[in-house]
Order: C-alpha cells, then structure tokens, then sequence
C-alpha cells in the first residue's frame, strides 16, 4: 500500500479517536471506546454491504479487484520523463543503425506494453496494425481499471445503506422491547452504531480509495499513450528533436521545464558530436532560451 | 439463478438475520423475527412499488424482464479464448479449402450469432453488409439488455420510496389514535416497518440484481465484438497468426498470457507440418519468447 | 390511457388502501380514511407543483404536454413487423413497375411519416435531401417528446419538493400554538399529510408517467429509424430480400423468429412463381434453415 | 418579466398563504403569518447563499445574469414561422435580382443575428467563412446563456444549504438556552424558518427560473440554427420551395401544417403569375393534398 | 486572492454571525459564539475531511492544488480583445515584413503559451505541427484544472459527511452517558456542532471556490482557443481583417460592439494610409454600419 493511503487512513482514525477520547468527562477518556465496539452491528453493516456487493459483481471480479487494487497503489508509477528519454534515445539509434539494432534495449525493457509495442516496430508491422493493437488493448485496460473503481464505490455505496438498515432494525427492536426509559437511551445509542460503522467505512476508506484508483488509472493511462504515440513516432522515422518536442506536450510545465533544462544541456554536447539534422528539427527549445 | 447471486442473497439475509437474533436478550433470540412480519406493510411498500414499476414499462417488458434476467444470469458465459480459438482454426481452414469448406462446421455452431455471421461469409456477401447487419443487432441487444437494468433500477427506486411512504401513513394512523405510551412505541416499530422492508429489497435484491445484469450484458457485448471482429477479418482473407494476434488484443493479461502459451505449442507443432506464411505472419509471439 | 397504466395506478392506489385500513383496529376499517384528507394541505401540495411547473416552462408547451401524453399513451403503437412488410411489397412493387406506380398505394397509407418519405421518392428528390428533412424532423419529434416527460419529471419533483415545504409550515404552526399534548399529535399528523400527497403524486403518477412517455418515445423512434432506412433502401432500388434482411436486424430476436418462418413459407411460394434473382438475393435465410 | 412567469410566482405564493391560512383555528386566519417572518433568518438564508455564489462566479457574471435573465424573460421569442416566410421571400428575390437587390430589405431587419449572416452574403463571403463565424457566436451565445441558467442553479442550491445551515444554528442555540418547554417550542419554531426560506426560494423561484431559462435559450438557439441553414441555402442558390421544405424540417407539426395551409395558398397564386421551375421544386406538398 | 472571493466569503461570514447574534436575549449578544466552539468537534470534521482527501489524492497533487488555487484566484485573466489587437498587429506585420520580422515582438510577450505558439511559425513548423502541439498542451491545462476543482469538490464532499459522522458520534456518547435533561440538551448541542462545521466549509468555502476555479479555468480555456486560432490563422498567411473578423466570433455581444468601434475608427485611418486588399477583406464590418 502507497505510504499516503497507509498514512491517510491511519491518521484519519487516530483524529476521529482524539476527537472520541477528548469528549469525555476529564481530559482524555479511553473508556469512551467502549461504546463503539458491537458485533451484531457489524454483522449486519458489513455483511450486508459485502454480500450485496458479491451479487452486484462476478466473484472473479470482486476479488481479482483486491489484486488491481494492491498492484495500482503500491506501483511506483513509471516516469513519463524517463519514458520520453528512452524513445529519444531508441530515435536516435535507430535513426543511425535502422530499428534491428533496438532488438537488445528492447528485451531488456520493464514496461511489457512498450516492449510489445516496440518489438511491432522491430517485426515491421505496419503502423494501422500497431495502433490498432496497442489502442484496443488500452480499451480493455481502461475497463478493468474501472470495474474495480465500481466494486469499490459499490462498497461505498452499500455501506451507508446497510448502515442505515441496521439502524432501523435497531430502532424497530427498541420500541418493541422499551420498558424504562434508559433502555431506549441504549437501545438508541445501538441501533445508530451501524450508521457510524456504515459511513465511516464509506467515507474514510472504500470511496477514497475508489478516487484514488482512479487517479492512479488515469496516470497509468497517460503513460501508455504517451506510449502509443512514442512508438508511432519511432516507426514514421521521425528525427529525435520531433520525438521529444511531441512527447513533452505531455509534460505539466514544471516536468516539461526541468526537462528542457537537462535536454537543452545534453543538446549542445550532442550538437558538438554529430552534424545538425535537415530542417525539422530547428525546434523552438533550440532557439537562445 | 448463478450461484454467487444465489449464495450472496441467501448469506445477506442470514448474517441480517444473525445480527436480528444476536441483539436479543439472551444470546440467540428467535422471538426476535416476530417484530419483522406485518401484512399491510408488505402491501403498502412491494404492492406501491410493483404498480409503480407496471406504470413506468409496458407489461410485456416487466414480464419479458424476468425471462432476459433469468438467462443472463445462468449462462455460462461463453469463454473469448474458445471464441478465439474456433476463428483461428476456421481460418485455417478457409484458407486451404475455401469459404464454402466451412459450411459443415458453422451449422454445429451453438452461437446463433456467430453461426449467422459466419453463414453471410459464405453467401459471399460483402462486408459493409455483414458489418451493417451485425452491428444494427448488437445495437439492439444493448438495448434490450438495458431496458433489463433500467426495470430493476426503477423497482431498487420506487421500494424504498414506497417504503418511505408506508412510514409516513404508518405515522400519521399513530399519531391519529394515540392514547397509550406502549401504543406509540408499537404504531413507531410498524409505521418504520415498511422503510425496513423497502430498504432491504432495494439494497440486498434489485439494485445488486441490476448492476450484476449490466456486468453480465457488457460481458456478452464484448464476445458479440470479438465476433463482428473475427467475422470481417475472416472474410477480408488475412492470415490466421494476424487473426489470432488481433482478436487476442481483446483479452486480459493474464487469459493472453495463458493462449500464447497454448498457442506457442500448437504453433510449433504446425511449424513443423507444414511451411510458414509469407512475411504478414512474422507475429510478435512467434520470436523466442 | 393504454390499459397498462390505468390498472397499474388503480391497484397501486387500492392496495396502498387496503394497507391503511388492514392497519385499523378490528379487520378492515374505513374510518382510517379520514386522516388522510385536508384540503389546506392539498392546496400547498399541488398549487405549489403546478406553478412551479408553469414557471418552469412556458403555458404552451404544459398544455401541450397533456396533448402529447394522452397521444403517446393511448396510441396502440404500430407493429415493426407491419411496416416491414409494406417496405418488402412496396419494394417487390417497384422492381417490376417503377416508382411512379407505388403512388396509389402511398396515398392510402396510416403512417403521416412514412407517406411523406414515399411521396418524396415518387416525386424524384434524390437521397441525401430526404435523409435530410427525415431526420431533421425525427429530431424535433425526439426534442418535442423530451419536453413531455421533462414536465412530467419536473412535476414528479416539485410534488415531494412541495410536500415537504408543507410539513414545514405545518411544524411552524403547530409549535407556535401548542397547548395540550393531543393537539400535537394532531398537528404532526397534518403536517406530515402534504409530504404523503407530494410523495404519493411523484412516485404512483408523475415519475412513472414520465418513465412510460420515454419508452413510447424510444418504441415511436425506433418505427421512424426503421421508415427512415427502409425509404432510403427503396430509393436504391435494392432487391426485395436485400431490403428484408436489412429492416430484420431492427427486431428482437423473437419476432425476427417469427417473420423469418412467415417469410419462409412465403419466399417458397414466390420462388415457383418468379426466377432467382441475381446473386445479392441469396440470402442465409433461404439456406436450408 | 413574462406573464407566466409573473402569474405562476405570484399564484404559487397566493395558493401557499391561503393554505396557510386555512390552517388557523376559525376560517382565515391572518394572523398566521406572524409566525413566519424572522430577520436573522433571512440574513442567514440569502446572506448565506448570495455570498456564496458571488465565491462561485466572478461578479460581472452574476450582475450580468440578471440582465440575461430579464432579455430571455421579457423577449416575445421571435416566430420560426416568420423567419422561414422571410427566407422563402429573400431567396425569390435573390433569384430575380440577384443578392446585391437584398442589400435594402437586410438593412430594415429586426434580428442581428440574421443581419450579419446575410450580409455576409451579399458581400460574397465564401460559405466555408460564413458557417463558421456564424457556429462559432451560436456557441458562445449557448455558453453565456448556459452561465445564466448555472447561476440560477447556484441560488437554487445555496439556498436550502443555507436554509438547513440556519437550522442547525437555531437548534444549537435553542439548546444551549432552554428553561421552560414553550420556549423549546419557540425556537424550533424559528429554527425551522431558515429552511422554510430556503427551500421557498429554491423550488418557488430560482429552480423554475432556471428552468424556463434554459427553455428560452433552446428556443433561440433554434432560431439561430434555422437562420443558419438558411442563409447557407440561400448563398448556395436554392430553389425558394427547396428552402422551404428544408426549413419547414425545423417546424411542429401544427405549425407545419399551418404554414403548409397558407403556402399551398401562396403557390397557386404564384403558378398563376410565373412559370413553373426545373424539376427540384416539384415538392410533395405541390401535389394534390 | 481575488477580490471577489474574499469579499463574498467575509461578508457570508459576518452577515451570519449577525444573524446568530440577532437571535440573542436583548439586541446583540456576543455571548452567543460561545456556543460555537468546539476543539474535538473541528477534528472530527475537517481531522476526517482532510484525511479522506490525502487518501484520494496523491499528495503532491493535493499541495499542487493550492498552488493552483492561489494562481487561478489572483490572475487578472487576461483581455481576450488585447490578445486579438495583438493578432491583428502581428498579423499586418507579418504581411509587411514576413514571418521573422516578428521575432523581436514575441519574445517581449509575457503569455507563455501564446509566445511558444507564434515562436514556431517563425522557425517554419507546419500548421498540423503546431495544431497537435498546442492542443495536446491545452487538453493537459485542462485536465490538471480539473484535478484542482475536483479536489476542492472532494473536500466539500467529505466535510458534510464527517460532520454527520460527527453528530452520530455526539449523539452515542450522549445516549450512553445521560444522566439528566440539561445535559442531554448539552449533549445534543456539541452533537450538531460537527454538522454546522461541515455544512459551513462544504458550502461558503470548498463548494464556491471548486466553482469558481471551474469558472477561470473556462475563461483561460477560451483564451487558449484563441490563441491556438489566432496562431494557425497568422501562419496560413490570412489578411488582418480576416483574422479580426474570426476571433472577434469568440467576444461577447458587448465586447465585440465596443471592439468594432474602436476598430472602424483605426481602420478608416489605415484606409486613408494604405491601398485595401483583394476581395476577402471587404468585411461586413466596414460596410456603413
């Protein structure tokens, strides 16, 4: 698990226990707990919104979502400057030695989508074949990300609903059973357990956690189209100046600055090795800025 | 009815049922259930909801609901890779024989419709038509699968809002005849009867029903479009390995992983009988991999 | 009013009935009927609805609205199969003697839509300017049917809206006149009436009107998409089965069933009558099936 | 302020005081009233929620949305009908004397809008220019009126958020104070009123208005599109009855009928003073209906 | 910040702690905050609130946001009318002097995005180039505008919701430790607190700006477009007047009337220096109007 998800949910619980404890009689009260912890509430919260979730999705699918979701918030995510940097020098390779000579860099490469990607370029598909492949393939990745997106907000979802469920059930049982008066307090008190289980496992964990999905899908997404158009590129023979000025478009300001800092560096080192390319690459970056 | 929907409902209610007789007196109370069982509710809440949802759709999609929910919910499901896999095979086979050669192993076809499309291939109709056809009917099938969704969304609506309307006729009637402290506290536990009973079809029965049917039509959708897909690519000719590298783009990373495995085996037992294709079959999976 | 809806919103109105009075004190008592009618309430419920309605949207188009409802409900929806069917001897028609003999039968046609489609083909307008004012107009049906459901929509929640403003005031009051303990009840249970009338009104009338008006449209739609093709085909000048196989992916698969055996039946009669024609007519359908 | 508008406010606000009033102990009761005016409250209600939709859209807009509103409300909505009539008139015009001849009769119009296009025309732009201008400022006309209609929607959103903001204030400050029980009444009382301003001015006033803004803007852009078509049919030379049925596309069927009623009137008139033109302009409705 | 926000959101704060002081015994009671504060109550609102965003969003994307916010919030927005002048200058320049004449001019330009765009037509990139370049830029603004209003949206989602977390959490230690009346109502009062916390930034704060930030976000949206326009138009080599009539689509109706006087009065001063052009310069504009 990403350390700000760990530390998000954790800190979360502790404020909201702080918040418990500190209404207490004096200062901090532990014995406060007490009132928070009961099991037929949870039966009844959590086993509803599971149990409903299991008839909303495929079993596959609900727990093919915990791997998804362990995978997508523990990935590192890839670094679209790094990937701009390999198809640039992939570009320049091949420009100079023809695409076989990628075959080593490539088998050697992490990411499996580019490595597919470019071993096309290698094999001499033509580029509607490519595209065609590569696009529908980040088609049906898009859709499994967002299937889990939807378990999870489907937990979201029923949470609440069961928690809500599970206070009527309360209160149904208290004003068939009332006899004295601090009876109903308890009984009360009860029955809105299964609201406080429903709602804070909503909005303290399953509906962030579906953001956060979602956002992490939405990272990955870019890269792989990013990916698309690299290896696109690459296969057009385009010159690397033009590889790299697309790719960056892709870049927020910040990235795209720090890496024309760095590129701009390594252009003029590069610019006293080899002979300056034929028109294209006359590129905005390259002009006294 | 597929046995996670089954087992899902029926665990639902029995973990709600375990939390009901936990909250009693002494341990496991079953007197419990008596306080959930009252006849005008029931009438109030499903017979407000079921007119409300006979008014929303004609009676001949309410009805013909059932039998559409009924089999997408037991259908297997048929699998892409075997989908997959018959496309490649009967591609060989064109290749060699000629369209008319599939005509024998088309009609044993269980998909009806993948058996139509393919029986267009080999009436020699040209693809614009095939494709034109296949896609108005898929269209359609969408469609009446959403009509299925949308009955059980309007049913998952108009139970708890026809619960909520039960509580407050509930309400009214109590607050009309009060006289007794006891009687308050019973006319409460009936009129939050019908929210109860509202709530509980809503989230444990129709609305899981309902998204388990857009899972499942969207799975169907899928297959239907891995078959357009292999139906145009049969006709236009191309090599079976451009076949299979096409349609497998359709599959999950880790069914694909599973086919190219498969179909390395296989491939290299073909290799072996008889000689490679020319230049458009040198697929991706067919280096060292 | 189609007969769907009248039963639909007369049962859903009696069993909610018979609810009330299975609540009362021995058996069935009508007396619990009293509760439920004040007129005060009823004018804050509903005069608050409809002039937020009339605010909303201009006089014209909510009276119109009423038009278009009564119109769409009632209209027994004409059968997809039917016009197929003209489209197929409209078609066989004009093969043999041209356009220019189909006026006769054109004129006595039901369908507004459908004759001023043929008219324009007699009339020799070329084919993009009928596609163009057919589909120009099936827009604004589209927009025009909108318009009725969004009233319906809008009365369907203005109604609730309403109701729980009226239990506002029905609060206020009460609280600021209270005295006795039974005058609270009773004002309470008024109160609460203006939040049934607004729920009952949205939820057994409004909102399943409005849902009903959207499937007719879609059904109206669907018959106009079909003319619309079918009078682009004739045009054409494609062949009779050419014409058929094209309009029968618009049905569900059921009553594809049955025009495929009627059509059958038929096809074999004409077959000993007139010689096969030339090549596109071979359809799958007359494929030994 | 259009009279609808005015009627449905102003009856709405009768119908709900009557309903109030009815309510008191003997017949009308005027004195009612009294208990819903409150000057903090409303402070709280609108203070709150203008302020924070002046945080929500820059202040020029939120001024300027008044002026839009009062143009949409007060603006008699220009006939489609008209415009047409105009169009069929310019185009014989056009046709005799040429577009220069049209330069007197552009100059009288009313319409902006329709001014510039044609006189776009009469400059001999070419269509490419003229379309795209002119789709360019509907646009920007449909996303100003849009920010008008969002304003609205603001208000209508702020102000029960206020409103149950204000009673949240009330009930805290009622039970910090309370000594005796008819002050727990008072103060509920008043703590009520915040949401019974809130929801007043949402669902009696800023809702609808929003509502019958985006109707009035549908309506325009409407015209605005069938001015577009027309000044593009006219630039290309049409036949006047081609503009017409391509117009006439735009009309209800009433209106359709209508119009087709007086042009039929119009045209045996016209056949009687010149000869008939080539071929396109035997339109359906020229024959026999 | 912008003035407007700051002053909407200090206005909305005072005119409702008025309305709380308003309500007080005699005038104006400042005790009456007292009631309003509450430590353990703001950490279970905005402790939770902040926690559920940091879990939804990566963290630097939530510090990002701020950095956006304050940018947003304090930019003038640039003049869409001097961005056009700016064209239209360029623009004669460019027709004079050719392309590279500009270079002088664009480099003193303090618009980044609009300085890049004409950069390039100087170095001769080709008008798909550019187009792809800046549009794939554009739709990046947009999306990390989006990420920021979002987050905002977030915020003033999960703070309602932890404030109903926080009432529930009042009214179960309250339930469970009552011992007599005052301090049920005490009970109560703190239990309500979190409420209004939530309400308050959910509506006068996280809401409005997550508007407002939508709002800007437009404008520099258009302003983008304009200059992506403005750019491609200068590169195909239009005439001035050309590019004036096309961007001046994209004004308002009174902007662009002020626009046009301003610009009849330069342009009868232009047509007194130099010859006019050929034909596509004879705007609507500069006929007698």
């Amino acid at each position: 698990m990403d350390i700000t998800t760990f530390i998000g949910a954790t800190v979360g619980f502790l404020l909201i226990a702080l918040g418990i404890m500190l209404r207490g009689a004096g200062g901090i009260d532990f014995t406060q707990f007490l009132a928070f912890y009961n099991f037929p509430s949870m039966l009844i919260t959590f086993g509803g919104a599971i149990c409903a979730t299991l008839i909303n999705y495929p079993l596959s699918q609900v727990l093919g979502v915990f791997k998804i979701a362990k995978k997508v918030l523990t990935e590192p995510g890839e670094s679209t400057v790094g990937i701009i940097e390999q198809f640039v020098s992939l570009c320049q390779k091949a420009r100079k030695e023809g695409f076989l000579a990628l075959e080593e860099d490539v088998k050697k490469m992490d990411n499996d989508f580019m490595r597919r990607g470019l071993q096309m370029v290698i094999d001499g598909q033509d580029a509607d074949f490519i595209r065609n492949l590569m696009e529908t393939e980040l088609t049906f990745i898009q859709e499994r990300h967002k299937v889990g997106q939807e378990i999870f907000i489907a937990l979201g979802t029923y949470s609440p609903a069961f928690g809500m469920i599970g206070t009527i059930i309360g209160l149904i049982l208290m004003l068939r059973n009332l006899q004295d008066q601090a009876q109903i307090a308890a009984g009360m008190a009860v029955a809105l357990l299964t609201t406080f289980y429903g709602a804070m496992a909503a909005y303290l964990i399953f509906l962030p956690i579906a953001g956060k999905l979602k956002r992490r899908s939405e990272e990955e997404i870019l890269i792989k189209e990013v990916i698309i158009r690299g290896v696109l590129l690459l296969q057009s023979g385009v010159a690397p100046s033009v590889m790299e000025a697309n790719l960056q478009a892709y870049l927020s300001p910040a990235l795209r600055k720090a890496a024309l800092a760095k590129e701009k560096a390594a252009r003029e080192q590069m610019a006293a090795e080899k002979p300056p390319e034929e028109g294209t690459a006359s590129q905005q970056t390259s002009e006294g800025k």
